[in-house]
């Protein structure tokens, strides 16, 4: 098999606990995560090999982290250590009406030091055939995008599949350049894509048309696929929010010519909705190596709903679950 | 601006963890609360000073309620120490269709002992607006009860618009007056009321007629206003029980003319739902100082509800929170 | 009154906290269960006196099993230590449309070395008038099941009314005999049976007939009546799995004649469902021996109903808790 | 084996973990202690019948002290339910230099409202031949010291040895009466005395005279054996205070003629040193009906030794374990 | 009474429980502190007016710092919110052997972008008697350095007394001064000094000569003195590392002439004795403002002992706790 | 580098919090050890690689196990999934004067199933260097000792290191063979030893002779070194048990012809003495391959004397926390 190899940060992640708010609190639980991270745990749960590029502090946090990394069988052989700091998000985790908050503490992280030269691209792509990166890194520091940049063409080079997750992020993106002018070349570069709505507009000025929500989903996918030729999937998430214990979760894969759909789930009791969408974009890129597009996308969404039952950033369902819930069973029975 | 002022028990609440029963536990959860505290943390939380007038045992446990307060910027500079012991509240936490079950140890509390010429009331109003007191007070004792109609006068003298919240517990009232007697003459120098079905029946034999839902409402409150003559504005909350878990809640203010209504909302995924009558009080308050009576009402509601989603007797959301919820975002997203 | 008696397994349960997944936890949650104690730890909390015939290896964990029990009030004056080990269940809380996940570590226990002559059951007997067992014994090992058919033929003898759970658990029965060898001749000494369509089809190849769910409920117990003669009632109980947060749950019993049907509950934000069906067998038994038929099984519906907001293997609601809910009040609200 | 029973108040115990401040906490842990109660845990686990009378209130708290007495084997078939509260002692643990800090809040307790004719002591001493009381329960409340009076008179009828623990508490005896006045008849009927410098004192103005530790101790015995006839046995305990966390500590058995002397322990890393006096109490109990004096003695200082290693008021180890401490083997190596 | 006014950073710190590993844990103890409010904090407990002068982010981490200052009445009125992120320290604590471990998180604070101008000394000071800080402010950043060498010099044009602690932290000092440089200006405004050999000789090269212990630190005091003029007074504390877990603790104070030596206190079993430094200044100040140099020093060393039993950054023992142990008794007692 | 090879069962270790009796707590700490995964954690921790041979279910529980191996990098590739069950050890953690308890439930484990030929011991050992055991595996079935036998043989035959922990452990060796007939032709194939007085009796009859403490173990490394000729180094180390909280630690190395004698260390407030032993041999078989003998002895004490203040079964310090013990630094000051 052949490895799934992934760039972007790593963030410690301090929750409160039982619906508290952050000033209730004198103990917050600690987890690790971040979007490309949470793609590849989910992957290596999946059984495939992974491997993760970031930078971390050289300190027992950054330690911390790779042994955690460990424990899931994320591959940490080409992590440059050193900077100043790990990201940290602290998490007000929300229910019913109340949404969670997040406060960010992320800047001046080790990764948004991270220089181009400091990983051998070539060697981490060996026994690759996949690269998956996200908007948030190349939102992180000028440095940041130009290791991604690096890899994107290196990646393209070895003729492997690249992949993105839009992941626009507004608080990101301080370092003077707009995100277009980042964004594009690197898009211009990717087969597979996680887009949406709001992303879509804010990189790429890209609005879809039509009247249906089907037709605003063909428009937006071809218009993305127009733009950028390199572009073979698209897959869009639909997250529809009634509550913040409760929403509906569903998804489309766009193959250049036919737009798949798959089943909509109702998730309520939710435990964890952080990481949702990268638990989608793993079990995509899982599924992508291993079954047709309309199984890859049922794959997805049907890991990426089980997602939101599990606490932390990372889905850590397995794939005989995931398939379980595929096959139709919602019914929430007790195994034995 | 003026502060609000309160009279009334703190009580130390002690909770049982994770849905289990007393028989269960070997430890609680240990909080602060009582009606008229919680109605004035929610205030300072909004960002007006408020003062509480209440009487606490003179050691550790005391001090530490002094402390809680003051974390909140509830002040406490008239409060006089003295007495044999907090009133203390056990509450076992239900769910679904298991309702909280509540055990009191209230009685010979400092509280209780609280007498007429401890408080100098002309010092404490010098700054304020408003006085609050609820009938959990004059429920207490025959002191509590004589302490509550002193403030209750020098705040007329004063010019203080009174609020009172009717909170009828059926087991105070144990010190030989009828309820009646008592209300009676308090109630009748309150300008602005939080009444109910129940205890308006329980304390003046009010009943309203009508055969709709909003007959009723405006016919208790043209009795309650006939009645008092000095009332001039009656909120009315309106809960659904669909289970612990599960509530619908909305609410009208009566301005003396008009029955203003809120929007009802569905509350699910229930946190905690002690102090929410508190939490929609306290926001009425700040509501009536802040915006016309409709925005009030809306303003009150929209906390309250927040408040099933906060952890303990009183509502620690913001004003930017409530304001949010009031402009129709109920989906529970992450705010980043 | 006459003592209640049960013969089964207690079991260690080893639980994750919060909806964890058993790799993110390094603490468990450590319970005492098993289906007949489960039974009787509901029976006893209605008031009736209770023993518990089981076996329990001679070290703290079995001391401590018996100290769990002292405190529930189960009689276990005549449990004779010895064996190996307590047999263990370690449980993964699942929730939304997660299910529960349980990994078995029973094999080799204490209670499947139990042999004939161990139990004095003639004294056991002495002042009880009711005997109950479940299908999990005979399931554990050839001893278990001498033992098991030895009770239930002292249990005739001696007039007592004789209960039993159909509770067919597949990981179980690794002895070499066929179930229906086992159990033919067990059940046809009992009087009460809850039985169940996959365990009917499983035990004796039973299969209802019909297109309504009625006429299926009715041939079912029809069909086992006409096999066994010794049984004059007969239970069903209906669960509607919507997600592991939210079920449905009725019941029907059956009179040789009539077939009582129960309300259907709707029970959502589950809090613990472990046990439930033990809590409607205990609550039955209870119920029988109080009520009228369509009582009893009201009754029992009720209970077992509340079983699934109470953590742990046991329901350990209160005669006044379970007669309000029959009452009809699902509100859930606070009791003050 | 015949039951020793015991007098005395049963107290809720809120600590805080970690020996944390009271001002530091959100949560206490939730036990239940007294110092008679304490005495007869320790009795029930070294395998003697015991019986509790003391008064609880009727709701879930009360009731919840009656599942751990079950749990412990703590008779409680004669206890009458009713009064308005649980006394309740809030324990701030300290370590090293700071000493623990209680704050009581047991006035107006269920126990301090016992009355005689309550309690039908014929029935309660039938299978009995000790009866144990302290000095906490007179100083409760007159009818705690009048019920106190009936049982000591009623045993002293039936042939029951009596003893008792002086156990000082200088904050009860709020009800009017000198605690000698008191205490002087109910001692003159008592056959066995924990007994102490300080208490001596406070209860009889009695004074030891000497120059030597042993005179001290010696001039007591006889002092207390001249003032009152019936004393058989008096036995006196010695802390030593180094710290918080290290303790000595011994004890003397003064019977009549001859003081035994303990070996004394060095007691450093304590745990929990609340009760270690109830505990030795308890040992002395169990030895006396067990051994001969000297074996008695050293049994219970070193079970009460052991004490200061387990969590909680009461003493839970075992015979074995005593006597391994006895057997001289202070290592604490891991037994396997 | 006036107020004791600090300008320093407060810090976020998140420990490990139970002495385990950085690697070991997934949730943090999670409290506020830093030296110069740990001295603030400590002295609001002995009951001084105390303002405390730094800057935190506008995020709900900054308030949560502000309300836990509210709690223990330590003035917030002048900060000034804003900058980009908290300061963290990690915290591994540490046990026997076994040191505990600091792993700083406190680059790009918001406190090291605090400027000149942001506060207003004059309305700060006007109903103040005694400035401090600590060398750790101007190792943080030119800024911080900036800021409080303005508000040394309004202190000392105001009157104020102006004390401080050398606190030398090796890895601070980033920006490119020297210490000295810094230092030598701003301590040359002094009045009251707790310091230290070693940073005497990183900050100016300042060794003690001598041959006894008394002579080393006279020696150094007067060099101390003799380097600057407006000091005053001169504190050192002596800590004698047997292990993590046991420490001896004195201290001496010069006061120009004679050099006052407190009692030397063997404190094992420590709970926590980060910040017991910043203890020993807050008792100091107290003391200073309260009895003679002698007295003040003596409660100065006991306050800082007992802080070794106190979990946290901050002393919360009260004034007649310290008095206690200054009265000799250390024999850790149960104070009921 | 060359890999470190060990085989040996892994246990989940079920313990008590903050020193509670088994019978006081409702939840435990759940954790992975066993002797010779001890010893591999530690030297990888040093960066040594490292390979585990055991046994292990298939099931939730199992794979637990392989992912905290997978934290601590210590290989898992030969592993053969498969058995009944995972063997368990409760361990009640005691303190002061009273000791540990342990409680094993680990008959008819997986790793006792363990067959000849599951391993492929010439693959296993292709890159490695040194294989470790204990006398545990021999202990626990027929099987495990065959598999272990043959580990040794292909060891030998590839020109490993063999190195032995002689392990003895009463409550193994129930399969009806001695102790010595197994262990005899077993340790006559290893080159090193950590043996001991009382296995060293158990196994084979040899007794010490001599009067100081010196000249026993000489003669106890004489005679090992008589009795087996493969065996080139013999440690031995001394625990002196003050109490479970206070510990005395030493060493020797017998080389053949030297004993080589390690600083004693004085080890009080001990947070986990389980596992000192194996965290002594993984030191030093990590010293063996990197220093002198006398370093390699030295480095050992150190790196177990720090690992009694490290909760859990396994070592976790680094190379540099030892040798900054080794250093002579005992005093655990805080490290900044
Ligand atoms: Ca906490
Ligand atoms: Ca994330
Ligand atoms: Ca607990
Ligand atoms: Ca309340
Ligand atoms: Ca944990
Ligand atoms: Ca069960
Ligand atoms: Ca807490
Ligand atoms: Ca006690
Ligand atoms: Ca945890
Ligand atoms: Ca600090
Ligand atoms: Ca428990
Ligand atoms: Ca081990
Ligand atoms: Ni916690
Ligand atoms: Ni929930
Ligand atoms: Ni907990
Ligand atoms: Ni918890
Ligand atoms: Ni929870
Ligand atoms: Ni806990
Ligand atoms: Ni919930
Ligand atoms: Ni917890
Ligand atoms: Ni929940
Ligand atoms: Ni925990
Ligand atoms: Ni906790
Ligand atoms: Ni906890
Ligand atoms: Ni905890
Ligand atoms: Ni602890
Ligand atoms: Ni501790
Ligand atoms: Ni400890
Ligand atoms: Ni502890
Ligand atoms: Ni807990």
């Amino acid at each position: 098999m052949k490895k799934i190899v992934a760039l972007g940060e790593l963030l410690l992640r301090l929750s409160t606990k039982d619906y508290l708010k952050f000033s209730q609190v004198n103990e917050f639980n600690a987890d690790f995560g971040g979007s490309e991270l949470n793609v590849l745990t989910s992957i290596a749960k999946f059984g495939l090999p992974v491997e993760f590029i970031t930078r971390l502090p050289k300190n027992d946090i950054g330690e911390s982290a790779l042994m955690e990394m460990n424990k899931y069988k994320v591959g940490t052989d080409f992590i440059p250590m050193g900077g100043d700091r790990l990201g940290i998000y602290f998490l007000e985790k929300g229910a019913s009406i109340r949404g969670s908050k997040i406060v960010y503490d992320r800047a001046y992280s080790s990764f948004s030091t991270i220089k181009k030269g400091m990983i051998n691209w070539k060697e981490v792509f060996k026994d690759a055939n996949w690269f998956h990166w996200s908007g948030i890194t190349p939102g992180v520091s000028q440095d940041a995008a130009d290791v991604c940049m690096e890899a994107i063409e290196v990646a393209n080079e070895m003729g492997l599949t690249v992949s993105t997750d839009f992941n626009y992020r507004a608080n990101l993106w301080n370092y003077g350049k707009s995100p277009k002018e980042i964004m594009e070349p690197m898009v211009a570069k990717c087969h597979v894509v996680l887009a949406g709505d709001y992303a879509s507009k804010q990189y790429f000025d890209i609005e879809p048309e039509g009247t249906t929500e089907k037709e605003l989903l063909v428009s937006l996918c071809e218009k993305l696929k127009d733009r950028f030729n390199s572009i073979q999937k698209i897959a869009i998430t639909n997250r529809g929010s009634i509550s913040a214990s409760h929403n509906t979760w569903s998804a489309v894969l766009y193959d250049g010519k036919q737009l798949h759909e798959s089943e909509s789930y109702n998730i309520t009791h939710i435990v964890d909705r952080i990481g949702a969408g990268d638990s989608f974009m793993g079990a995509l890129i899982y599924g992508l190596n291993t079954y047709d597009d309309a199984t890859a996308l049922n794959f997805a969404v049907a890991a990426s709903c089980l997602k939101h039952t599990i606490y932390g950033d990372a889905n850590l369902v397995s794939k005989e679950e995931v398939e379980n819930l595929m096959g139709g069973d919602q019914s929430g029975r007790v195994q034995r």
